[in-house]
């Protein structure tokens, strides 16, 4: 029923124009069979203009004009998370696909209620974890898949962002395990094609004591078990000032596949002082330009074909259970088991 | 005068919609201040439909529709080499702006008076020589001109395609020097700064005999000598089994810059038989993507603030001449002087 | 006084002529102001040809004959483990420098007794942690030692061996954290400059079960908790199947310091299947070779200017308490602290 | 006959005791089935002690009596070029066989008729092309020879010191072909496995103009076309200020494959102002330590059990007739041909 809904071309409405928001416009106005046809923004006067250029018909304050137009196939969902979960609601009960933003929301149950409706609307949800596209994460993953390198044994991600966000972010953010490492909690699970059964956290705030101040790290190592008996390690920093570090390894059983980061050039200079080259590329913006394109184009191909999503709710939905016990190791200074999975429930 | 005439809003004709000029159109697309209003082809059935997506406005058989046409700031030439030096003349007497693919042409002296008249109209001509956009050559570029590397003494430049290209066209192509290593001499003059005085070759068919059929050679060495002291050579071949080689170092009384090729992914594997990686981008629409989209960027940028193009008519007709003393070289197996400079004559 | 004794040249025997006693005698001999007079082996007959060869003066199955030569300045105690406390003490007794090979003991408690007596009788004591000599590794403690990174945040130490030994050696190593990690716990001291605090270990069996058999484990992720704040991990396995994996990576508050593999050569081979080089050095005797070289060059060094150890008896000791440490975290399946300090009364 | 003497251990004498004489002592020494018995030199005084402690049985002046020895299977000629060739033939008559430095001597005809009286005396003789010992360049000829690459098309050797000799050395070398490029021609030969006919080079003095003084050239391209049909470039620089650059990569119809430099450590810093490694090994000692071990170790070997050399006196007299060419050519201005090959005679 749905289905028959996208025969030709996808109509796509956006909610929340920020940063995010118009990244996604700029891509879905290249896709082939998509017409961007709508944005909201509370604060739609600064976009419009924006819009007009890239041919977006309706601009409007009230995201409710674009979940109710029954021309809308589906909606991306770009505003903050603390709205996430009730814009999800609506979204499916109005029979629209969604795409939505990481996290879903900052509690598993409020996730976990949302999903749960989707479901019974039978409607797509993908979630934004836009490093599942990035050509050196998915070739990770796919080794690990072909079995080039055996049973995964050990997995290792680092994940440091250049600098910190302003005090204010940091404030509502979530804290680093929702903010920041929950990509890394959705990366280990998608390259080790295995679910995260326990988690201890070494914290500590090196970089900034604002983050002390909010009950947060800025620093942290993560070790993780799995369901299938491997054992792996996130490492975070909310400040690199070399750029974006953005690694992972898998190491198994007959052999290991590793990524190093992307640089801007080639370059090498060797003078009489040393060899130099480039920093990493500057921040997520640059190193997952291409990743973001892609993760679009996946999700439009998913809707006209309706095949499976390479990332879906449940998978944001897990990744929060990760965050949540990841936030009481540190609080308790002992591993945590993650709570039990209702995975069974919850269908894409 | 011509300068009034792009105040706001550039409007461009491409003519030829083959594999080239549909990329340029679709990267023109996306920039400010500009429109692409037409395109126009021999066999111009074949793209109205790709045309009409891309909002081109007219679409025609005949070129000089759009030479004609007075709301046309600038034309792109993107037909065939033998077309190029009429398709100039004409659009410099209506005072369009040029961009013009390369070759000029397969002569010297028929190049030479296309530019002449270019420069009596006063309109602006880039060649397309796309390497001079590409991360890795602009940065070695910059380097040396930073004298960060001091004074260049030696240039190497290797240059190899994955595979020949179809007999048909090597027939055709004006032979390995003006066809292929036409955008190394290009690149030898853009990374030293200096004009090249002399020239030897080492040739060979070693890859496929037609090329040998045709006069031709498929495998090159090519000596050069620069007006500032400095010596270079650049390695040719049509068939680099493991992908697009397209390396340059310059090597200089301060130290040395070169680059690598880029690849697909940083991905490396170890086994028990090895550590492997990702071969090179396979091909030049890989491997100069964002390339061919800066290319643009700069012309658009420089037609609209009246500034320096970063590659002229005058750079098209010195590669044309160390291409032309290169197969003398060849042919004579003995070094060639390049023919006496006449930029006096044709500034941009 | 003991100064006294080595003015000129210095006597050296070796107790224990297995691999490791062989190969320190073969540097041995090759060092200026060094003359290596005796060796013993309680199956001295196997040697006796090769120690002729290196001009070796006496060979004897009773070490003892050794600790009570008048003429030797130092000995080298390259026994078994289970050995080791007993001859330092007696070593130290006779009044002969020591250099031992790790670990001291598999009880603290012996450890810390031995070295009691050592520092009683003023002898020096070098523990044979080899890799602290080993090019790479001493660059990354230069150059956090100088500054060049700032205040250390993470450590990260990958050390993983090509494969198990025999299940014999298994069941009489002490373990995975005495017999291989405990390289790893110096390093991370030697690399930061800090104690560790605290230690978490999240291990499991995964190459073979003959390790759960004996109570041991074959791969390990190892969280550290450093006395100046920083944080680290160690990742272990016993089986990397392309070969030794011995990196370290420090990041702080200026930069990250990162050492890659040594690998036997820097050759690439491109083909139509990839981008293939060598796999890194297969095994520690590769891979430290010339570390070996430089631990005895220093130790012999420090001896004949009466200077201070690179790597002493507390760093043995301190080791083996983290060690301990791990063990208990890995049968309680918690952090464990490390055992307070009992540096002041150990002075190398 | 000779091979009767060489049951046991070989007894070597050395002619020369500078730098590199020295070198292969020290290697020699901890070599089995070897006895380094005697060295000579014009200024022994100087190496007395040096000697004693690596218990070389005689020192002297005079190399005469080295070459009288009859107890002496082999001798190391490692004295000036200028006296080689009287050496060789007074050993070859003496029934010794011989290594010696390259070159041989500064004139082809001289060293032709050293040659022949090397095979008339039934002597092995084995040039200094240390560079065919080494990991890294024996990689890249196995590579080829096993066919990996397929046919060889492009050959590119890249050879520049870290600095020039000084200015006395410069006039007697015989200058930059004789001198340095020498190894570069044997590896040319090397790699590919086939001979060179014909060579052109497009020289400059841009780093010291000393050498232009003594009708030198610094700094060199040199291409270079080998029977088998394929070409090849060396470039040649007399300071590079980063250190000893030695590079090769042969490029062929199924491949390619290349080198990189040996560099002291793997440390990459990464800081804000960049990403730094180390520069190349300084120089030939610290590049070639192994390759000059490996090469006498290989020497020995063929002379213990009468098996081919890698590196003839033939392979010493091809690279100083492509040595001649270069530098007529540099004279003349245009591409030389490789004398006529006398290889039929000198067989090693």
């Amino acid at each position: 029923m749905v289905k028959e809904t996208v025969k030709h071309t996808l109509k796509i409405g956006i909610i929340g124009a920020g940063r995010i928001g118009k990244l996604h416009a700029e891509n879905l106005v290249l896709l082939d069979k998509v017409e961007l046809k709508a944005i909201s923004d509370i604060y739609v006067e600064n976009v419009i203009d924006w819009a007009n250029k890239l041919g977006i018909k309706k601009t409007t304050k009230d995201y409710k004009e674009i979940i109710k137009d029954p021309e809308i196939n589906a909606v991306y969902i770009c505003s903050p998370t603390n709205t996430h979960a009730q814009m999800i609601k609506e979204a499916a009960e109005a029979k629209k696909h969604i795409f939505c933003e990481k996290p879903i929301s900052f509690s598993a149950e409020e996730t976990f209620e949302a999903l749960k409706i989707v479901e019974q609307h039978g409607v797509k949800l993908q979630v934004g974890f836009n490093r599942r596209f990035d050509h050196n994460f998915k070739k990770v993953h796919d080794t690990v898949k072909n079995g080039l390198i055996g049973d995964p044994h050990i997995v290792k991600i680092t994940s440091r962002d250049p600098e910190p966000p302003p005090a204010e972010y940091i404030k509502a953010s979530g804290g680093l395990f929702m903010d920041m490492a929950i990509h890394d909690f959705d990366m280990a699970r998608y390259v080790t094609g295995s679910e995260v059964e326990e988690v201890y956290v070494q914290g500590a705030s090196l970089v900034d004591p604002v983050f002390k101040q909010y009950g947060d790290v800025d620093t942290a190592i993560i070790t993780l078990k799995f369901e299938n008996g491997a054992i792996g390690v996130i490492d975070n920093s909310r400040k690199a000032v070399y750029g974006y570090d953005q690694r992972v390894e898998v190491f198994g059983s007959k052999g290991s596949v590793a990524i190093q980061n992307d640089h801007p050039t080639t370059v090498e200079i060797s003078t009489m002082q040393g060899v130099y080259r480039d920093k990493p590329q500057y921040f997520f913006l640059e190193r997952y330009k291409d990743a973001y394109v892609i993760e679009s184009r996946e999700f439009i191909q998913c809707l006209l074909q309706d095949s499976p999503l390479v990332c879906t709710g449940n998978d944001g939905y897990q990744a929060e259970l990760i965050a949540k016990a990841a936030k009481e190791s540190l609080q308790q200074g002992k591993p945590v088991k993650i709570e039990q999975f209702k995975s069974e429930i919850i269908k894409p």
